[in-house]
């Protein structure tokens, strides 16, 4: 039986990666084959042009950032997503065609229309079974004092922006759930399990 | 005044680079200001990209390749291309959108169709006032002794199908014309002044 496709999207320090490692554990538990990945870096290729995108000083123009971005995604879906989910595995991914929507689109100003268009081109039409939005506000992320980078680079004016991107996006999206990531993770993850018929 | 667009396209060892040189000089003579510049790498993004896709070892699939040189692609065109033409300045490329579709369309099989919309938007729709292809064949290209790498990696059959695209992509490109590149670089250069009307 095909894998399930599971992605939590949402701003940075909303605690994706914990909720990786919480949702990798609970899964394991349940004898639930999975992997856990992320957008940018769940390859070899992707870790590369992660690190290429995000040097410091880097001039990177919008579209030139979205493809890159698309580069990555292209790259994941072929080599491990597809795969696994083909073989039965189930794959949790940290970020996948939503935040290219949130960052360069209402981020960068990039038209929406196109990113989505790109989206199902470097995906080749796979879309998850289910998205969960870490929805955190800028504020509370900043508290949790690991926004230092992002923010001296893109600004609080910024963050608020992809926050209210998210909360639209995600409307649109089938089998999709906002959480509350402010909770502590361990409800966090209970709801998620929650909404995945595995509580 | 605008500047003018110039391109070079055609495959390895076909002489790309000395024609740069060249074309610089005769133009430095004639005084018209131009900048020489290639795809990938004409930006130092797209310096970082090329020597990405190109490490030995890399595991990179079609559409990612397409993509990276995509984001090269908008990154020269926005950062160096498009200010060069509206201060006046010429530019002389070394490959545009014309590599794509022979390299990742002929070459590794992706739709042409897909890869002339991505090129469109990549580009802004910019094309090139005068494009010329370097025509040479692979057996010759091979005795000039600098195919070494791709043709370890490609074989010769890909660098077949390379140059067939190339002849076939060229009769749609207006302003275009072919050059046969076998011949002694100082006559390639002048055919070329001469379809510029600067012989």
């Amino acid at each position: 039986m095909r894998g399930k496709f599971i992605v939590l999207e949402g701003p940075d320090s909303a605690g994706k990666s914990t909720q990786l490692e919480l949702l990798s554990r609970e899964f394991s538990r349940r004898g639930i084959r999975a992997i856990a990945t992320k957008e940018p870096g769940g390859t070899e290729l992707g870790k590369a042009l992660r690190k290429l995108v995000l040097s410091p000083g880097r001039e990177v123009v919008p579209l030139a950032e979205l493809f890159i971005m698309l580069a990555d995604r292209a790259q994941h879906v072929e080599e491990l997503i597809r795969p696994a989910l083909s073989s039965g595995t189930w794959v949790i991914s940290s970020r996948y065609t939503l935040s290219s929507l949130a960052y360069q689109g209402y981020g960068r100003g990039l038209p929406l229309d196109l990113i989505r268009e790109l989206n199902r081109i470097a995906t080749g039409g796979l879309v998850p079974d289910h998205t969960f939005l870490l929805d955190i506000p800028p504020e509370v992320a900043l508290e949790r004092g690991r926004l230092g980078d992002r923010l001296e680079r893109e600004g609080l004016d910024f963050l608020r922006r992809v926050r209210e991107a998210y909360l639209r996006l995600i409307e649109e999206v089938p089998n999709s759930h906002v959480i509350d990531a402010t909770k502590p993770p361990e409800e966090v993850c209970r709801e998620m399990l929650e909404h995945l018929g595995l509580a």
